[in-house]
């Protein structure tokens, strides 16, 4: 396929694949498609190490690097130096009721929940320090999310001739984002995996190719939410984008990081069983819907708590409950969840990431041709 | 076009407009599409009038009818006879409610609320004697909502040759109206204004189309929410579905029954200035965000009641908001609102709706060869 994105990034057919997992980045990129990295959970460290491995294993084949770097800071949060001050700033209670919560699916009955104090969080300096890995590296693609791309990202990749992708939910976001320099924007809709604002896919494609161009700009637009078929890429496709941006898919390939207790709720799962809950993150964020959000979302648990603070009571209790799940705990499989959109319920099976990427061409030309033949 | 839709229809282009004005209505199908009128709102008199004056002006040309049978009733009010019983159950702060927010923005500060009495409600017994006129107008297809299709009307499609079509917010939900015999699914994503679910149409379409296939009926689909362009129809169609379902797309036409001051606001709004709330029939319905479901869905506020008595309170004070803004009260503009989906974001102006369909035939062609070309 020849579009401006494609030229742009190099890609083949404009298919892209969101994965915390290189072997997914891989696979999908030398399938044709575009994998890209994301970064957040690695420190700079172990990024360094991941695109290693994709070099390696790539075999010349485009791929790119995810990075949130966010662009407002909760003012609750912003004076707190380190994730070490950060940890001692969150109220025990929070703790408390993780640890609760667990107990009662029989996890760690008497341990409490210490906040994550070591690991990285999603921070504008640590956003900053992952695209700085990332640009030593021969990426076609940078991406961010949640706000306006730095500009020391958009100058680094014009220099390098990577192309700068953000990610938006609204079509104001997007004319910001083209205003300052990005190449590519990527229209998430609400039904997304993960960080999402409320409008569907459906409105918002045609409203942000609109908007962008009556504003006079040409950048191309991937279209991000709830497309885990090529029907659907051609759908959104024949509506103005110019591909698709995928993540919850390549969570049922046997390449991603997801767990297996997670794949399977992922195959069992209908398309009503997501809920956008701020209570892993600390922004909305679209994920399985377990015990856990009704917990911290209900009216008698203690609130959620700001970015990044939130995720470092959520993630040491969530790698628990994948522990104990894993080791036979058929009530910890209760609580297993994970970021996924509501495409979920388009999941059968699990995958090898070639196949999904096969898989995809070969709807999108049946979707193009049964359009074209509905012409007459 | 030719389609198992257009078969059973009669349509010439598979594009349905629901609308609650008979204008609306033979405008579309003159111009090729197919009419839906919205039944609701009438009594069994004024549907006759109405019914009739769309078979003296269609010139010929194939409508249809959407009424609501609820399937289900809420407990609270199923014991209640009529309309009069139901406005006596009614708490009286709920009027109050009502009433101290209208004098808030000016309007009929010293009056009351007094809940709707005369009118017909949606309920299981209106909803019947409504479908009985429509059978005896030369209709094509006659469409229900809120639950499975009952089998009178079925039976009586099925006597008299008229599609039967049913609403849909769920794949399950489609399974169970194909095994009680409904002709046509009209899957609806949580964009649409009024009565929606929560899965995003891109998602569901797919979802219902492959569920339906693999159960072994053949029923056509219908997608619904969120759709205001031939683009997302034909985008719509790529990815399954045999035509479109639309509504808020005909409340910018002239011919609608929407007020000027409700037109103008949805050519200003943004696609996410809607929500999804109980607060104006009782169930969750999309429509215009206003300090009106601010305050019903807020805390302070009594909650909201079960259908038909939320619309008893709802109604007559939307009736008096329309009033004072036309009279030129600016606070009552503030209040404006209606039944409409996130697509409300595409409308950027007011058109004939005879305008509206031709635009639609031609973005659906130009949106199919797109795709096509895509394939190079």
């Amino acid at each position: 396929m020849d579009n401006p994105v494609c030229r742009l990034t190099g890609a083949e057919f404009p298919l892209f694949a969101f994965s915390h997992c290189r072997d997914v980045v891989a696979a999908v990129s030398k399938a044709g498609g575009f994998g890209v990295l994301g970064a957040t959970r690695f420190s700079p460290d172990q990024l360094e190490e991941e695109l290693a491995w994709i070099d390696a294993h790539v075999e010349g084949a485009p791929y790119g690097v995810d990075v949130i770097v966010p662009e407002t800071i909760d003012p609750r949060v912003a004076a707190m130096a380190d994730n070490a001050a950060r940890a001692a700033a969150i109220d025990p209670r929070y703790a408390e009721f993780a640890a609760d919560l667990l107990a009662q699916y029989g996890i760690d009955a008497n341990r409490t929940v210490a906040p994550l104090r070591e690991r990285m969080g999603i921070t504008p300096e640590n956003g900053m320090a992952l695209m700085e890995v990332a640009f030593r590296h021969p990426i076609r693609l940078i991406a961010n999310a949640l706000g306006i791309a730095p500009p020391e990202m958009i100058a680094e990749g014009k220099r390098r001739g990577v192309a700068v992708a953000a990610l938006v939910g609204a079509k104001e976001h997007a004319l910001r984002q083209a205003e300052a320099g990005v190449d590519i924007i990527v229209a998430q809709g609400g039904e997304a995996g993960g960080h999402c604002g409320e409008v569907s896919t459906l409105v918002l494609i045609p409203e942000v190719v609109r908007a962008l161009g009556k504003a006079g700009y040409d950048t191309p637009v991937l279209a991000a939410g709830g497309i885990m078929t090529g029907g659907q890429m051609a759908a959104m496709m024949a509506a103005g984008a110019q591909g698709a941006w995928t993540g919850s898919v390549w969570l049922a390939t046997p390449e991603s990081e997801a767990s297996e207790a997670f794949r399977q709720k992922m195959v069992a799962a209908r398309s009503r069983d997501t809920v956008r809950s701020r209570s892993r993150t600390g922004k909305p964020a679209r994920q399985l819907r377990t015990a856990w959000h009704e917990a911290w979302d209900g009216e008698t648990g203690p609130g959620t708590l700001p970015m990044p603070l939130m995720g470092m009571i959520s993630e040491p209790a969530f790698a628990r409950i994948e522990r104990a799940a894993e080791a036979g705990n058929a009530q910890a499989r209760d609580l297993v969840s994970y970021f996924v959109g509501q495409g979920v319920g388009l999941v059968e099976d699990v995958r090898p990431a070639r196949a999904v990427v096969q898989a995809f061409r070969e709807e999108f030309v049946e979707a193009a041709m049964r359009l074209a033949g509905s012409l007459g």
